[in-house]
Order: structure tokens, then sequence, then C-alpha cells
């Protein structure tokens, strides 16, 4: 094993989902953190950068300024993590991109779809790795799900039941709260609040499990809180190009719930069950037999589930994990190609450009369809329209 | 305390309903059993009847034979269930009102909204009590979220997210298997499949809850296995008439799922949460608050929930308390109205013609909805479109 | 069928014990109510046995009129509930048996280790059937849990951890009040509290789901309350006569617990695991297997949990069953002796007298235990150390 | 913040616990990984080391080699983690603090309470510290349950029952596997099997959250597999200093449980129930009120609690975290005597030699007291018995 060199674009001080990737990309020790543009604020990110300790020609003050140091190392970057404000992330990936170095950029990849049939194509084209961080498909036994339908033990897929629901945006006497309104304003957030933020989640994890995709889809957007201009609460029905039909519900006024990435499978032989906030079990209910729970870190797990765990059964494992198996699996990638030799098929499982592609659409066509009332619509991209 | 004195009309040996009933009745020791006709084969009915401890003269071979004897009794019963066949639940109900005997009617209560819109006016007209067995209002907790709702511990309702799965009819080799097979056969069970038999009783209970009805709905039916003609599988939204959003699932091929019948429902001031399977917990969510356990039988609930209870906290007390609870609030309804006085505002809980009604309009509204590929409908009966 | 007639002995107005009774004897409709003398105060009782429908002359004022009562007519009762203060259990128990009628006490069965070795030789002699109200082995799902073990799933038992707590003699400020104090009073509640109270019925579970009894036991005993002179909390370990230990907690002091009886029996083949308060769910782990939820109501279980179950799964069937089960036992035993002819084996679940001598003389050896600092004491009563 | 230097003792290709120790340390970027002593083979622990990344002169073949190597050097490690064989802790740990290199240790620090008491004595007179990993208290939820009973929430506490349990080493046909066998074989595992390995655990844990600590104690220990000389399953009833008594139970051959470290903490103003399986939530019942659920990073916790969260609420934490903690507080007290600053009093959290030594003597006084039949036996070690 190598280490590889990884850097950072956002994340500065104070924000939350800098030190996940930070922790994530450490946790095996196969980064090792090496440039940074943190923050929009270039005295503000050069500083924290070097309190993190990188070295001071690689602490930038902007994505420009370190694609420009970057491109001309020969040590240059073996991965950068795109953490930006959305509208950012489209020009900065398709540039890293073209600079021939490899990509994690945070969700949503771009804000239209022709942005991301773009960078799809710019993946396609230069080869570099292009991965997008629909982390949670990272837990093992996700995997595990994956892993059980596509041997075959659920049969054909009936349905997915999924959710992503949280209340943290229930409280109306709250909603101007910067921190809360920006996602609702469509000058900010783009045209979808909750679903574009939580809710395609949920339907990137349906896709990963069945190893489907949205085909046609009809939608319900509600503004529980009548403020807001883009919705709060959604519900999507979803035909997937191989016969299953998914119901996805997210919400962020749902008092109580913490985060509820839940999802449960359907197929002809038997039903699974697995919830984000206790990821450490796994229901499996065989066609006329017992419910078992199947605990991560036990035998009899399939090898994309062992490969992505760390500690003894019993104890929780934890998002930061589940994270870093999106690192780990980039590492081997970019390793084998540096080998010249192919990746375990293992590692193949990061959410790639085309996946960020194909959830820009289906968030478009939830737009569409909800403004027309339900109507089932087109959910895949122009280009994977076979 | 007087008893009162109830017959049934189907419920013959073997079926699952009938003990149910029985038993419903009974626990409270207010209902004597003293007539029945039991069975479509008079014969076994008569037999069973005797069995059972009848008198041989209300041992009666069918309805009809029974109205005739009991309208002529001057101790007629104080109440008659009906247990029988879907189809002929409008003309029993019907004439055992016309005859001034009160009726607990089986759901659902008729086929169409014309013979619904009926029995709610016969009901209206005669005086007689027409309940319908939603009976899983009759829980403790489910009346003491109802009246939380309803003394706005809630503040207005947003969202109601509420499912009913069960996955025993989801074995395809199974299908034909006759118990089965007639629940999605147009020719039997009319125009609706597992939303007409479980998924309402889901919709009665948003409603009971939030006090609200259904105004319009969109709806999305498939057929998981391929041969049946009706849904096996429903997504229904609803808008409610006080506002609210719900959110409704019922399936019959969710492996793993044993009558999952589970509400939850958030308002401006919190969310609430409850599952049938372990129906002797609350979750109760303030907003921006910690979730609290509400246990049945524990101090500080409301009186609804009270006068709902048996026995002491940390004992499961199960359905058939709840279905009893229907049977005391018609016992305690028809005492008062043979004392000529009003009886105990708690005692009006009980479903009525008129839940029956809008029940039937909403079933035809959501076949009407899906076939039309989502389409927002009129969800309401014509004669409470005020 | 023939119904059989029921009478009770204590369980007046406002008592909690009394309905439970009254619905779990109704319940199947196997008994009908016929006689009682239901209050300390005669007149009370009669009023109160008067208003539940009673004939006058079968409204007794105290248990020694109604043996009189009963035992000189034909149709004298099948069965008769005592449900008096323990005190008075010995005395009432006795004499009814020496009638012939048969009896189920309430526990304690008695007071002291000789009294009960009395009743059990008196039952034996007379040939009258004497139960004892341990009503949570009622339950379907610990009658599977007896079976499985029975027919060897577990193999040979190693150990049982049970325990039954609940929190609601915490409150210091509250021990003054007398539904609470007496029971730590030596001078009414004899020489336990919590144990004799609660932890009796976890020891007997213990008991009843191995098919073993205790042999020798070790006790540490606490008032946690110190103005309490018996027990609120007490942990016993137990040298059971087929070689397994038991553990077992009891407390009242147990903020957060509802009459948590729980009970996890492992042996040489796997794990069980079951909760009163969702008692339709079993946890099953076969050695080195995954944990298989057995549900109440779903097909594969014993003869024993299917003849103890009333309604489908998915619904909670509750505490009331449970207690309705040792009637329901009880019934067939009397009929059969009626007809004379054997009941089913599976009748014989009820708790006797002898199980009733059985805890009494742990009781005893537990408070001897404790008193000695945990000195492992002999717990069998004299006329069953073999 | 400045970056130390982190060193490994034992923890070689194929360890369990070795990975552990490699992330935890690494998960906040406070310590680099410098040098190591990885196995019992000095060949292939040279390998291992420089295959992680050790730079060649600091990949040692024994922990002497390390010693002297490091004892040598200007730069010499912050801290060093001793995971050998438990028969070595002693003398490496001394050894260590001797040199100045402050130690984490894994459990159990020594084998005897003398050598314990020397460990002890060693921490105190050199100034180095001393941490022995008891992890599991670094859970952000253990720590607010420590806060809430520091300040009073609980009152006085009366009550601990806590639990460490598992499956594992259930299966007979298996008890010759070495990787089990060594655990219940006197000559290489002392004085207890599984009350040392996990036991000794959840005692810390409940002297941890009561901050009382064992006074005496009474045991009953099993062998559930009768070859086994060593107990595979333990009782232990324990008087804490501060007045508290503690139920503890462990066991190996629990089948069904999986490293279930519960606690539940009762006082006189309400009762705690945590467990590790689903370290996210915390069970609070105050005194007459409801159980509410405290949620990991959600507002409203301790000081404490907060300072061991890294990630948002509703995505499960994990054990690496909580490791991760006991790592976090030694990098700040390190860091605080390099500056010769006090350390935040949160950071005075870790377990140290006097832990460890308590856990010593607590173990002896276990064995002792089960062997003797339960009698209550004194807990302390000589030198804390003021």
């Amino acid at each position: 094993m190598t280490r590889l060199t990884w850097g950072m674009i956002g994340g500065g001080e104070g924000s939350q989902i800098g030190p996940v990737h930070r922790i994530a990309s450490a946790l095996d020790a196969r980064f090792d953190f090496r440039a940074g543009a943190l923050d929009a604020d270039p005295a503000k990110g050069r500083a924290f950068a070097t309190r993190l300790g990188l070295a001071p020609e690689r602490a930038y003050g902007d994505w420009k300024e370190m694609l420009a140091g970057e491109a001309g190392r020969k040590d240059k970057l073996d991965l950068v993590t795109v953490a930006t404000p959305n509208a950012t992330h489209y020009a900065i990936t398709k540039a890293f991109l073209e600079a021939g170095i490899n990509v994690l950029c945070e969700k949503p990849m771009t804000v239209t779809v022709a942005e991301a049939e773009d960078i799809a194509a710019t993946a396609r084209r230069t080869g570099a790795v292009c991965a997008v961080n629909y982390g949670y498909t990272g837990y093992p036994l996700v995997r595990h799900m994956r892993a059980m339908v596509a041997r075959g033990d659920l049969g054909k897929l009936r349905l997915i039941v999924v959710e992503f629901s949280h209340g943290f945006h229930a409280d109306a006497a709250d909603a101007d709260n910067p921190r809360m309104r920006w996602r609702y304003d469509p000058t900010q957030a783009g045209i979808s609040g909750q679903f574009a933020d939580c809710g395609i989640h949920a339907l990137h994890m349906a896709s990963f499990v069945s190893g489907q995709n949205a085909k046609t889809l009809s939608a319900d957007f509600i503004s529980a809180i009548a403020s807001r201009k883009l919705e709060d609460d959604a519900m999507v029905n979803v035909r997937m190009d191989g016969g299953a039909t998914v119901r996805l519900w997210t919400s962020s006024v749902a008092a109580g719930s913490f985060h509820g990435l839940n999802i449960r499978v359907f197929g002809e032989k038997g039903g699974l069950r697995w919830a984000q906030q206790w990821p450490d079990q796994l229901q499996w209910t065989p066609l006329n037999g017992r419910t078992e729970t199947i605990e991560r870190g036990m035998g009899g797990l399939s090898p994309d589930a062992e490969r992505a765990t760390r500690i003894a059964a019993g104890h929780s494992e934890g998002m930061l994990v589940a994270f870093a198996n999106i690192y780990a699996d980039l590492a081997e990638v970019i390793e084998a190609r540096r080998m010249g030799a192919a990746p375990s098929p293992l590692a193949l499982h990061f959410p790639t450009a085309v996946d960020g592609l194909r959830s820009i659409a289906a968030i478009s066509a939830s737009v569409e369809s909800a403004k027309a009332g339900g109507v089932w619509t087109e959910a895949r991209p122009p280009s994977l329209r076979a």
C-alpha cells in the first residue's frame, strides 16, 4: 500500500462537513492531507489550513490558486474533495477533472441537468475519477443489502419504501434563521428544497441497493411552513427501470425524526429493513419465514460487507466509517490505476458522476411533476434514455 | 348499569372475526349474547349458535329469519353485529336499522357510494345507532392522540404519515389460494383490493386522530403480483379539509410487516408516533424538545384514554380491549337512549355511518385517481361537499 | 362444551385485580359468574355483587356465608377465585378445597411454608383442583418457550436471567402512602417485600419455562428507601434441580421500568429472550446462528402456543388473554373431570398448589440467605427434598 | 494545537485491537504514529511497521529495543500504547513510565494487586501519565450520564444494574479452539475468566458514571461449559463507597447478546438507561415523570458530552469515536503539560492507573468471594482502604 495525497476545497473552520471528510479520509491511513483552499475568505482559509498542519505553499487562498499550484507539481494531489456552496461545484469539479486530478464532489454535483451531463462526459473523456458523496451507501449492511439483491436472495424486486426525514426545520418561529432559510429560497437553493437536500440520498440508496434506476416518477411537494417557497416535505413515487416501484418520503418538519434514513426492500422471496440510526443491524424476512437479525461483523456476510467492516460485532461502527469506506474505495481505485492494475470489483461501489447526473435529473423531474399535480414524468437524464 | 342484549350475523365456526366480536362484546359484561344467524349454511349456523349457548328459537338460519324473529319480540336485541360478506352489508344493515335495531357493521359498510349515502340517511332518519367497525381507534393511546390534537398540543396539524402493511399475500405461488385470491378479484372484492381492505383503516385513523376528513387525493396503485387485477400495494396522498396532508402507504406484499398499522402526526408544536404492534406506548416529541414515552395506564392521560383503559401500566392490553372499547361506547350510548339521557361525550368516539360513507367515497376516489395517473381527485361523498 | 359456574371472594369495587379476574374468566365464555363475597364490608359486597348481576341469594356477605351457601347447593360452583388479603388465603382456600370446590388462589398461596405444605396436601387428598395465579405464564409465547425447552431446542439449560422490576415505589416522599407502605411493613406483608410481591413471579416463570425447580439459592436484599423494614430491591442467584443457574433481579425503585418482566434463557444450543411489555414477539438465537423473531400467531408454533392464541399475528393480544388462558386450562380440566375423561396434557399448564408451595419455600429461603450475608441456602420445601 | 507522537507495542498484523488503536489515535489528527514494536516475532513486527509507514529505525523488534531507542531520542514519543499479552503489561508499562514516556495500557493493567499497586505508585512518582483502556467510558452519552449524576439530577444513587454479556464462547464443541480456550485456562488467563475479561469493564463503567468505587462485594461464578477451569458467567453484587449497590452480570455464553454492555442507574430522583449497541440514545426517567430520549448531538447536553461529540444527531457515531475520546483526553493533558498549563477538567475523564488498580483488586475480591460461597469480601486495594 502506498500513501496517497488528498486535498480539500471548502470545509473551513466551523463547517459541519469539513471535519467529517478529514476524519473519514484519515481513518484508514491511506490518504495524507496535503493541500487545501478551505474558506471563502482566503486569509482565513490559509490560516486554518496551516493550523491543520498543511505546508504554507499548499495552504491556498482559493480553488483557482490551488488548481494552478497543484497542476504544476510533480506530486500533485491524488484526490481533491469539493465541499463548497452548491452553485460552485460544477466549475470546480470540471476544472480539476480537466487537470487530471480525481475529484470527490459533495452533492448535488451540479445545479442543472445540462451541467451534470457535462461533468459526466468530462469524467469519461479525461479518465479522471469523479465521485459524488452519497456517502450513506458506505455502511457495511447497506452494501450487504445490495449484495443480497444482486445475488438473487430477494428474487425480483417489487417495492422499495424509503424515507429520509428530520424535524430540524419544524420551528416556524425559527424559519428566518439564515442557516435554515436559504434551503427554501430558490435564489440560493435552486429548484428544490428538502427533496434535493435529503430525499435524493434516499433515492440514491434505493438505486444502490436495487441496482435499478429511476425511469418515471410522480411527486407531491408541500411547504408545511407556508412562507417557504420551496418544499419542506415531499412524497415521490418512482418506477425503476428494472420494474420495482419506489415510495419515497422526505421531510424536514417531522419532529421526532433524526436523519431517519430508513429503507425497506421487498422482493418475490422476502423483505429487508434497515435504519441509519441503528446501522449495525439489518432485518431480513425470507418469504413465509421468520425475521432474522443480521449483525454487522458476524459471519455469513457478503464479501462487500466484510470488506467494509473494521470492528467486532456488538460495537456500533457509525457514520464516519461509512464515509471512510467511500475514501477506501477511492484509494483502492486510484492505487490500482497507478499500478496499471484492475481494482477489485468490490471497490467500485462509490457513487460516480453518472449517479450525480441521475440524481440531478430526478430532482428536476420531481419538481416538474409536483408542479403539474403529480403527473408521471420522465426521470432519466437525456443521455441515458436508451 | 343494565345488561344489554346482543346478536350477530355471520362470524360462524372457523371465521376469524367471529370470536373477536364475541370476546370484545363480552369483555365488560355489558352485553349478553342472545341471538344469531351465524353461517351461510342455516343448519350449521343454528347448530353452532346452540353450542355457543343461544336459545334454540334465537338460533336463526339466516338474517331475514332473524330480522323477522327479533322484530316481533318485546325483548328485541339492543345491538346486532353484521360480519357477513361485504356485498351483503348494505341490505342487512339497512333492514335492521329500519326495524329500529342498532347495528355495528363490519367494514366496508357498503360496496358503492350511493348505498353508503343511503345507509347514512337511513341511520339519520330512523334514529337507530349505526356504527362501522374501524375498531383500531379503540386503543387508549389512539384516543389520547386524538385528545392531544383536539386540545391543541400539536398546534395546527401539518402532516400525517400512516401505514398499514403486511406480507401475508406476498407469496406468488400461493396467489391462487381462495382465501387470498378473492381479495384481488373485482367480481368478488369490488373496485379495490388492499386499499379497501387495510388502507382504509389507516385513513380512518388519520381522520379520527386529526379531526379532519379527506378532501382531495392522489393515488398510485400497483399489483406487485402481476396476475392480480386489483392492487396489492398503494400509496395515497390526501389533502384534508383542515389543511393537513396525509401520506398513506398500504401493502399486502411487505414481507416482515405484521398488520403494521403505524401513524405519525406532525403539527406546528410537535410530533406523535404510535404503532399497533406495541400499542401501550406513544412517542411524543414537543417542538425543540426531547421525545417522551407516554405509557398507557400512567398518570397524566386524557379522560378519553383513561376511560378506555382497564389494566395497570406495564401489562400489554391488546387489540381485544381496543375492540371492546367500541362495544363499551355503544353500550353507553344505547343505555343513555333507553334512559332518555345524554351519553358522555367520551362515548361518542365510535365510528358511525358517516365515517363509513366517507371511507367508501375515499376508496372510490383513490381508484379513480390511480386509473388517471395520480390526478388529484375529489374525495368527499356528494352529500358532504358543503 | 358445557358452561361452568364461577365465583369470587374479594375483588370488590375499586380493586385492581377484581376486574382482571372477571374479564379473564368471561373472555372465552366458558364460565358464568354466579356467586361472590366481594368485599370486607358485607353490605358493600352484596350491593356490588348485585350490581354485577348476581342473584341476591348468591351475593354473599363473607366467605364463610358463601361456603355454607354454596356447599349446600346442587349446582354448587365449579370454581372459586380467592383474591382477598394475603393472610386470609390459607383458611379460605383450605375450606373450599375441603368442600370439594375447585380454587384459583391469588399469590402468595399462604404466609408460611407449613401452611403451604398443608394446602398442597389438602389438594392432593381432596382431589379438588387448586391453582395459584402465577398468571404471567399464560402468554402464548411463554408457553412456546417452555415447549422449546421441553423438546430440546436449547439442549441442556445453562442459565436463566430474569427480572421483574418497576419504579412505582421509588418516591421516598410518597413512602408513607398506605397503598405502598404496607408492602414493606412486616406486620402486614410478612417476611419479604418486593421479592414476595414481584420477584416470585419471575422465579415461577423461570421454573415454568425450564421445567426445573429451585434447589439452593443466595440472596441479597436492600431497602433502597431506608425507612423500609422489608426489601424493595433484591438479587437472587438460584441453582435449579436440573442444573441451570437462575439470576433474578427484582426492584420496586427502578424508575423507568413498568412491570418489566423479562426473561432470557440460555442453553447449549441457543438462547431465548422475551419481555412482558411486548409479549407478542420472542427472540430466538440458535447457537452460531442469527437471532430470529418468533411472532405470536404465525405458523410453526408449538401446540401449546397455538392453543393459547386467539387473534391474528400483528395484533397485540395482551395480559388479559394470558390470564384467560389460566381460566381456559381450568375449564378444560374441570370439564374433563365431570366427563370422567382425561384433559389434554396441554391444559395442565396452570400453576398448582405445588407451585404455590415451592414459591413460599423460595421466599423463606431468600430471606434467610439475605440475612446471613448471601449464604447458599436450601430452597426446597421439606416435603420435596427428595 | 501541536501534533504529538505516538507508538504502539503489540497490535501486530491480524490482531483485533491493533487497528482500533491506530484508527482511534489518528481520528482527530492529534497523534502521528511514529514508532512500534508490533509483534512477538521481531522480523514480522518490523516488516509490518514499515508497511504501515514507520521509519525503519523506529520499527523495533521488541519493546526493550523500543524503550532503548526511544529513551535516547530528543523527539521521544509522547505516548505509547501497550497492547501485548496480559502477563507482560506490568513490566512494559513500568519501564516506559520510568523512562518518562506516557502510557496507555490495555486492560488488565497487571496480573496481581501488588503489581497494580506498584504501577499506580510509579505513575505518581514519575509524573508520567498512565492511562488504562476502559475505553467504553469515552461515549458521549456515558459522559453525559456521569455529568447528570455529578450535578445531582438523580439525587443520591441507590442502585446500578449493569451487564456486559456475549455469546461468542457458547459453543461447547468449539471450546478447545485456542482463541477461546486460553481465556478459561488459569495458566494463561490468571485467576478469572469472563469477569476479568468483560465484567470489569461494566464495573468500571458503574464507577465512572456514579463517581463511587467498590467497597465490598459478593460474587457467584459458574462455568457453564464444565470443562472450563475459570468462570464463563458471573454475577457480582457490590456495595459502593458512596452507598449505591451495583448488580453486575457478565457472561460469554449468552447466545443472542453481542457485547451487550448495558447500564441502568437509579437514584432518588430518577433513572437512566443506556446500551452500547445503540450508543446514541440515552433514556432518562425523572421520578414520577415520563421517560425521555436524550439524543447524542442535540442541544441541552453537558459540556462533557458536547466535547466528546463530532457529528450531527441522527448519525450513529460509534465505538471508534469513543476510543478516540480517550486519545483526545490524553492529547489535551499531554499538550497542557508541555505548555506548563492546566488541562481542561473535562479532559481528566480517561481511566488512570488508579482505576486499573481498583479493577485488579475487584477481580481478586470476586474470585475470593465466589470461592467462599458468596461471602461479602473487601474489594478495595490495600492502599485505598482509607
